[in-house]
């Protein structure tokens, strides 16, 4: 098949742009176009269940209300997460926000208290919020429960956050589970350790895989949506093992694959582990998942509405 | 400043999704929005000169369209190529084509005449025409000229070419100059020393100096676009030093910095050189240009418009 | 000071490699040779206390006698290890091994059993293996325990693995301990769910941490080693917020930092965190740990026995 | 076959690391160890013709007098260099240096007349001495000819150096042809342009053609050592396709293949186009060069000798 070239015109839709790189079909417009299409296809298809994992700073860098929404519309089913992305959710939550990079010195940062995630900044003022909110939270919990599961616990969180914006909250409300196995390596563990210094409460670290394969053996098929690699793939990877694998998987990062870590390993490589199935379609998007998420989430939702 | 968080909706146009990168403005979306901002500004501003280089696959990759029109439209002011970049060029102008892999063996591919660049294909006998034509047009030229610089040679071949697709064509017409310093390097070269082992002509390695120099020096403000790296990035860059470097630049590439090669080195080193101003504004997009690229013209001629 | 160009002859010693490496003390070079010096450094001062980190498959990439040396010779002082690391250690511990690339497809693979990670195999036989022992010291263990922490818990394993080439077992016999606060996502972690379907034992998320606070507190200075970047470096850095962070750092990585994920980030972005001191002494070496690691190690050795 | 997993002692050999890096055989451990044998096999043999192709910061980063000796022992056959490394050859050769970097900020280099090549810095002073030395040589050579092939003009410039350090006169004298089809985008290109404002002399672009097709054909078997991507890389694959690819190709390199771009193509790709022959014996080293290649030299010397 022919590669056709793009054609960019003036008050061009993302619907349009979108066809363009289906239409060249190479490189990264290839990828961009195939991922497009298999998450619009996953998310309109009833018997298709969407997996969204989230690592590297997703949230912190703009990603929030695409995650929000895509929970608030149940067109993601399930999120596996690294503990930070639900950390900067909850210090937004409570009012805090993220800034800009003003192009400080690191060692300035540190005395003005911002933390640095490439070029976004976090105040301490907003984590110090975090840690008064966070405490309470834990011991409203507390009151009920002596032992949850990682994915309870984050259950019970959304539950008690006051704003419509925190995907947490939405996805308790709307009964998507939110997995996040290194949940203890973030703001929100470091918390939890201080507060069971004197309180009786325990999380279970192994507590979540029974609830977790029942959804992995109540989906018909699943498309494992995954931006960025980490912990979050491989456990996205890892828990569909016992159905013998995703059946459709898209992963956005800028890890490499010769090094043999997980995060810049090609798909394919699940296939041998049978963590994806044969003949399972699978696309990886080299880039910044800030931007291509958004641009692929874009055409997916005009693709998902026609 | 906050980062606010990207709001992504059906039917967004580009000009909206553009818009929602720069409101984030960190990371990846930060990137996008600071390069299409500046290429707007650049093509707008008439004391502003483009020059834009092409190493990568750029043309077989899917954007020979977008570099014609840039050229048709006078968007760009000056081109400096690759030479595999203005084959590829003239392989289309003679009616080849490029095709999307079927994912064969290499040596499979050998035996069937079949070149690859990543997963794009090239015919053989597309190559063989081209070799016809291109001789043709050497004989042409022969009969009028003896020597030529490498830009006047391929402004030569421009006038030549009966494709409005082609780039060459078009810069041609428009006066539009276009350099390639490794010319020699790619299939061009070779058809030229074929030819030149029977007939008297020679082209000057260092014959379009001059010329360049005085599009440098005639250039007000010089903004460079910069899709990849290699030669055509570090002669886009060196021939400005004349001026004491470029007033803005915007590189699209995937090589990272730490080996110290040219191609993956920020743009703020070629401050070092007076290859940039003090002061000049420079962005890096780190991504496959073959989509990032026209996202970014997309959005600019959106912002030029209005 | 002038870069020295490096001489290279035969019979050449590691020590007088890393020596030409120092004398020329840029790019790549300038990066080893300084990782060399610090590492050391840091293991020869007994105030300083070496974390290492290891994350990417470092033990099946051949790095697991290295690790199990500088345990056994207590030249680290603490390790944070993904679960993948102590899995893959307790296969080789039960029998099993890993096993050359003979480029198969990954189908083909999955038919017959064979786990892919880059160009290295895994048998299913092997995990067999390792199903039946770990239960069995599952069992073990839970005789005498209801509930442990994850440190706790593998330092158990590693109290009853037979044999002299684990890293767990000599960690557990030198009193070094093991962390892995996402063991969960490992073989580890599914037979332990699977364990506990029918046994009453609990692993706890948050129950390390004051342990690992006491660690990092005792410790009059930290040099954390991270290979790869992931959880274990997050949690390595985090767990030095307490004394207001680590005060050298080498981190080995494939990994870029634009994307913003903490597995690129450059070590200076810790600063602002608080995780690494002011003035600390930071390096990234860039490229693959499996052969730059055993290189460091090599020359610190020489290192320190002068 | 099994991995064998690395043991690192003190007192070690480059050797003995090497065996240990092949007895391992994965990930960049294998790689290694692949290229080390198939160098000095190639150089041992004497039907086969080692090209060696330098891009990126080659000569500044290091690397100088390890490629001055393998010329001088005549361990390479041809060379294919980007102009900048011959630059930079010369300015030692001329009396000046390379300087490691103090971190200034790039706007303060620029003022100090210091060009920065990422840790590197050059001196303004050093160039005024190349400008009026190449200036000289110019003049020499253009008393005996008023047209050069880009060979030719290296190799004269080769015979008129006073320094046996520099790599292009050991070149000169040992009757190893220096080719740079980018010449032009260098300090030599540029001071030839200014030179023949006023003076009568051309350099030939295609003049190179016949003698390296020449150089390729009386080849027997050719193994092609890439350091760096770019033109050379391209240039010395596509040399050989006039007797259908190279034999044998080593490349290290930092960059990545998706983008589409020669410099990150795998060699596998080179089958297609027959730049490597069918059976090549082909390897990819992922990493920073002015470290993998001393090592692999070093390694490759040890095995050259017994």
């Amino acid at each position: 098949m022919q590669v056709k070239h793009l054609e960019i015109t003036e008050n061009m839709t993302i619907n349009e742009f979108i066809k363009q790189l289906d239409e060249s079909g190479v490189l990264g417009a290839g990828r961009i176009a195939h991922a497009t299409n298999l998450l619009a296809d996953s998310i309109k298809d009833p018997d298709t269940q969407v997996f969204l994992s989230l690592a590297g700073p997703m949230i912190p860098g703009g990603l929030r209300k695409i995650v929000r929404d895509l929970v608030a519309n149940k067109q993601v089913d399930l999120i596996i997460s690294s503990g930070a992305n639900l950390t900067h959710d909850l210090v937004e939550a409570f009012g805090g926000n993220h800034y800009k990079s003003t192009g400080e010195d690191d060692e300035v940062l540190q005395d003005s208290g911002m933390g640095r995630i490439a070029d976004i900044y976090t105040h301490a003022d907003d984590f110090e919020v975090f840690e008064e909110e966070i405490q309470k939270i834990f011991a409203d919990i507390n009151q009920e429960y002596k032992q949850l599961s990682i994915q309870e616990f984050i259950y019970e969180i959304g539950l008690r956050i006051d704003d419509d914006e925190s995907f947490i909250k939405m996805a308790a409300e709307n009964n998507i589970p939110i997995f996040a196995p290194g949940i203890i390596d973030c703001m929100i563990g470091l918390q939890l350790w201080i507060y069971t210094q004197d309180h009786d409460f325990i999380l279970s670290a192994a507590g979540d895989m029974t609830y977790l394969s029942d959804c992995v053996f109540k989906s018909k098929h699943v498309t494992a949506c995954m931006l960025g690699g980490g912990l979050p793939k491989h456990y996205t990877l890892a828990s569909n093992i016992l159905t013998g694998g995703i059946d459709a998987g898209i992963q956005i990062t800028l890890d490499r694959s010769e090094g043999g870590s997980l995060s810049g390993a090609p798909l394919e490589e699940a296939k041998s582990w049978a963590k994806a199935k044969k003949g399972s379609n699978l696309v990886t998007v080299i880039g910044d998942a800030t931007v291509l998420f958004p641009l692929i989430v874009a055409g997916a939702l005009d693709k998902i509405k026609i």
